[in-house]
């Protein structure tokens, strides 16, 4: 059995990994925290933490868990860049798996586009669009900001100057290094992403839909299992599934 | 045969008018006209004109065609206001037909896109994608714009509050009277639009995608043709269809 | 309340319909039936039944419904012809809403794509494509076979000689009276179906997506409610949200 | 300037490569030849040649191009496997690109299902959905035949025993080592090709959308102009794009 803390305990995300935790037969939950409960004793009693809270919570639990010395799973979006540091300086003494999300087929699709990307090339435009339920906040989705991202690095530009978040009225023709990116908010869609190259006569699209959250809460409990005992550092869901080679 | 004036010949959709009117049997050539070129005389020898210029010279177009009390098509859009109301009232002696898109598909969506939004009602939220060619200059296009109206009158609301032309950053939950439109520019596409209504678990979606330009020149023809001997008036595609009612 | 009873309880449809009318405030449970219960008590103490068995099972209620004087949901397919005959005796003394599928969105689709096909006419070929979980038994779905009824009685045509299952080896040209009907069998996918056009350089895509059971079930409820108090005689769900008219 | 001559010349494929091969600069067409033409002197005044004729002539080009000592390139699908035997014994004297799609996005579609396939595993399902136009006489496309024996090759099956043309009736649940393979027929569609995993919960869809066929001309001449100078043996288009290792 392995030992498991869940920080966001209540949220949207945090209800479905101790769902999915308990129906399972390897996972014991040693503590389901939220903001205002003790974290360290529930990090001591834990053999890896999965963290759904909020960026500047996560921090805390990063922070917390790289001084009670437990690996670390997060699964929260959004960190300031001052906080990603501290995230980052938690990870030189514990393992940390940091992913916006954590589907098999989204981290298999983050490396089909960088793959299409490479191939295709300048005569391909890239578009992303994402799909997502009405209460979500933020937009774009930190997955759609990571697929764009990895665009962005294959054609080595930046992605502040390249994004494009909307048109609206004469925008004049499509610059070359252009990333659409647009964010559908309706109804109850549990996570879509899309990304679109268009060349000289054909489209190429690579589709990500997602039905359930159990999905994500699933990936996490693998990152989890995955990441008890590594060496400190920081790890991605690519790692977790093989896809990417370390040097 | 009917004798046909195209203005804004040299433009993408005029060659593509110019081409099909010759490729079948019905049409006479009787005028290719650009800016500079003497419009009248071209009038005055036609039985009809289809107009693809630009906003203002359609409106020129469009007086000119109520001087020499013929009929005329217009497929040009991004009319300003004032625009408009010459256009408008050039139909009162003459009939004019005016409409963002000239394919059955399309003037088949809106007619679908208004029963839906009727009887799917405020529990479905609606979002609109259309999707063109990289040379493009205005956002959204006047077909998606015309869909959002359709839903806005639908709902009984003002399009300039409900439209949302891209979303970034926090914008917190969505609210129930938006309708999200959103504009993808990239390769060669040629047309493509789609308004998904998401309710409780479920989510419709109607989709149009024009696969050649000729679609939308042997639309303006079918205008064009059915145009001559009506009353003055302004007219929709959804009229030359059969779509609607006039009482 | 409304007095509810099940037929089909254990089921995953059963179930589901179970689960929404505890949850709701005003239904109460009171009969949920599997083969080897007994029928005639749970309907008496009843207002309305909702049958998700199976075609054979759900021909036993629809009779002892009649007897018992009751109303009653069928949303059971696959019905033989001469269940089916029954099932429209017993409607000579009770009203029978019979839906093969009880989402608002699916039965609107309905309604669409009877105009769309009114309005496309011949030079637009249909085809339908539809995808559900692998554990489903029967293919093409009741909805989709329900699509591709209306499609044929549009255009006046017997779907026996119009349905075309698959394709493969030499086919030849398609045939311009032919209806393609796809199904897909793959992971959890829930109920997706798809009607496409496709005439001169244009196509129309009209596409429902089932995202949660409960979509179905909540619909069933709304049935209920409805045919309580209706006259005899077999309605469809377009009758139970006012999409079609009856003279 | 390289000399091309094109067999097949009359059909919908060899009309547009002449036409794209006399539009760009590099180009001297030699030979445009159909069935009843001579053969041998075409070939023997080009440098290289490009087949889209029938199966059957496509062997015969095959055989003068290795006595003629050309290189070629076979665009032409359906070969029998008797012939398959006489291009690969060709392939022996001269090299032959041999491609059911010459797109670039096709091709890096083959590459991009064959590792989302090995990826993915036996706990997603895979179905492809393909559409032409209405006159196409085969199904399923050559395109959608080879995606699927990726599929098999990687899970080491054989695709005569996976493939699934279509369902109807009661099939029963999906076994676990199909591959549905469904072809859409209708109107004007260039070509389409999708490839869906469904999985637990998440669905990765890959789509290529074809929508002019210069883009498979284009792609052929590109073809023709690499496989100049390479030694004997059958390439693929992934050969000629790079995106596979030979050893």
């Amino acid at each position: 059995m392995i030992r498991l803390a869940v920080t966001g305990a209540k949220g949207r995300m945090g209800r479905a990994v101790l769902a999915q935790a308990r129906r399972l037969g390897e996972w014991e939950v040693a503590g389901a925290i939220d903001q205002g409960d003790a974290l360290e004793p529930a990090l001591l009693r834990s053999d890896v933490a999965i963290d759904f809270s909020s960026h500047a919570f996560s921090t805390v639990v990063a922070e917390a868990s790289a001084a009670a010395g437990k690996p670390l799973v997060i699964g929260t979006t959004g960190h300031l860049p001052e906080e990603l540091l501290r995230v980052r300086r938690a990870a030189e003494r514990i393992p940390i798996v940091r992913a916006p999300n954590f589907s098999t087929g989204v981290n298999l699709l983050f490396y089909l586009v960088r793959k299409a990307a490479a191939v295709l090339g300048e005569g391909f435009d890239p578009e992303i669009v994402e799909a997502h339920h009405r209460e979500k906040r933020d937009a774009p989705s930190g997955t759609a900001r990571r697929l764009a991202e990895i665009v962005a690095e294959v054609r080595g530009i930046s992605l502040e100057k390249a994004a494009r978040y909307g048109r609206e009225g004469e925008p004049g023709p499509r610059k070359a290094e252009e990333i659409g990116i647009h964010a559908i908010r309706a109804g109850q869609i549990v996570g879509l992403h899309t990304v679109l190259f268009a060349g000289s006569g054909e489209v190429l699209e690579l589709t990500h839909r997602a039905e359930t959250r159990d999905t994500f809460a699933l990936g996490s409990l693998r990152a989890a299992r995955w990441v008890v005992g590594k060496p400190p550092g920081m790890y991605s869901m690519e790692d977790v599934l093989g896809l990417v080679e370390r040097e």
